[in-house]
């Protein structure tokens, strides 16, 4: 019957790791009504702050977790994950954990009932994540522990998605290229502006809308600027600007040549 | 005095140019009062629609622009921006372009007022600007002529920015790494998400995000993700996973360098 399976669905949550992901996940999930049991980290500091926010135990000693948490997040590093398996036990609790470059079977012959939940965003301690319209890509060991974790997580999100460990690592990669770097790009930006006594601050509309508009519209669709245009005179202006850094100039023209290959 | 001085500000202006700029631009002015007096376009079509959304007369001929213009907007791309101030005669109307790249002396010997008016921003032709927030970047040949473009100019926007033509260069080279490089990198993103036949819109709240960071706390400050950690196993896994194209393989490890060398 639906409603006693539910009622076997879990309803404690242990964290393990009390890092941005570790907090923000713990808070959503605290918010719908679950239960933060116990929060894990190598540092007392951490593991008791993320306690506070949530009314949960803490512990610095993987040793010491409480075995009857229904649910299990490993929110640590990557390098980290492989030794808390190995050093924790776990009985029949799902496990899941929430790297987006490791598989899911990091947990086998180790774990009984396991799997991934990995929130597809970029966290800051301080900063309110709104979890309805991210995606939660989950994975797990069993179909009856995929169900489990989708149930929980709808909780939180309206875009749970079911994928495997490659299509993850492979997503993962989007958001470096898409996240990180054009992160970086900004910094770069700075750079040149501060070269020249000009603030960060004139772009901010800029960089907003430029997000927007490859939200809404697709990014190829709204590529702009000299290289799409190929624009050869203004390119090179733009590459003997910045003569003061043989990287940006390298960084320009190889992206500038790539744009304009990629549009053709 | 002051009432007749601003009596003497310009009230009509022609467009010269209909493309995504002018018709902003025109829109925007026509809002505040202004008449907008002319459209010119070399294709009829283009002059046409925005003579129409601002009740303008239009022309594709040059030899016919009114005279008692006050001020000439020229925003057309940079390749027919000499040709058109050679062709054209002006009289004693100001005279602006808005081009990142041009510097102002391209009018010296040609016009006797004249000036820059850059719009900082990247424009769509149905998608609503919103002015007030836009830095624009005005620069004039007379103390007079920067006075009336900031005059009119501060209508639009609180954000008037008085820049000589080589920092404007150097804010468009800004601008052009820090959006359309990045717009770039969300189509390499999206394009290895297709191979994996994923969805691009998985990425659209990391995206939103990461750039809302970046212009509330500096990009810097937040940069995440492999390259900053120094994550040697995951950029090996990325760089092996990106070898259906190599040319996305180099810019994956040029800005994973860039960002390790600049984080340190």
């Amino acid at each position: 019957m639906q409603a006693s399976m539910i009622t076997n669905f879990p309803s404690r949550i242990t964290m393990v790791g009390a890092g941005n992901v570790a907090t923000h996940l713990a808070l959503a999930f605290a918010e719908k009504g679950y239960i933060i049991q116990q929060v894990y980290s190598r540092t007392e500091q951490s593991a008791r702050v993320l306690a506070e926010k949530t009314g949960a135990s803490h512990t610095t000693d993987l040793g010491n977790l409480v075995s009857d948490s229904g649910l299990f997040i490993l929110s640590v590093s990557d390098q980290a994950l492989e030794e808390i398996i190995e050093k924790s036990s776990f009985g029949a609790s799902l496990v899941v954990h929430t790297s987006g470059s490791m598989p899911m079977k990091v947990f086998r012959d180790k774990v009984i009932n396991y799997g991934v939940l990995y929130p597809l965003q970029t966290f800051s301690k301080d900063r309110k994540v709104d979890f309805s319209t991210l995606p939660l890509c989950i994975e797990a060991n069993t179909p009856a522990n995929l169900e489990v974790l989708n149930h929980m997580c709808s909780l939180l999100s309206q875009k749970v998605v079911f994928m495997n460990s490659r299509k993850r690592l492979n997503l993962h990669l989007a958001a470096v290229i898409a996240c990180n770097f054009s992160n970086h790009l900004y910094s770069l930006a700075e750079k040149v502006l501060k070269e020249n006594n000009l603030s960060f601050d004139l772009l901010h509309p800029l960089i907003t809308e430029t997000a927007e508009k490859a939200v809404q519209y697709g990014p190829t669709q709204v590529q702009t600027g000299p290289a799409v245009r190929k624009d050869i005179k203004v390119i090179e202006k733009h590459i003997e600007l910045l003569s003061f850094s043989p990287e940006l100039q390298t960084i320009y023209d190889l992206l500038s040549k790539s744009i304009s290959t990629n549009q053709e």
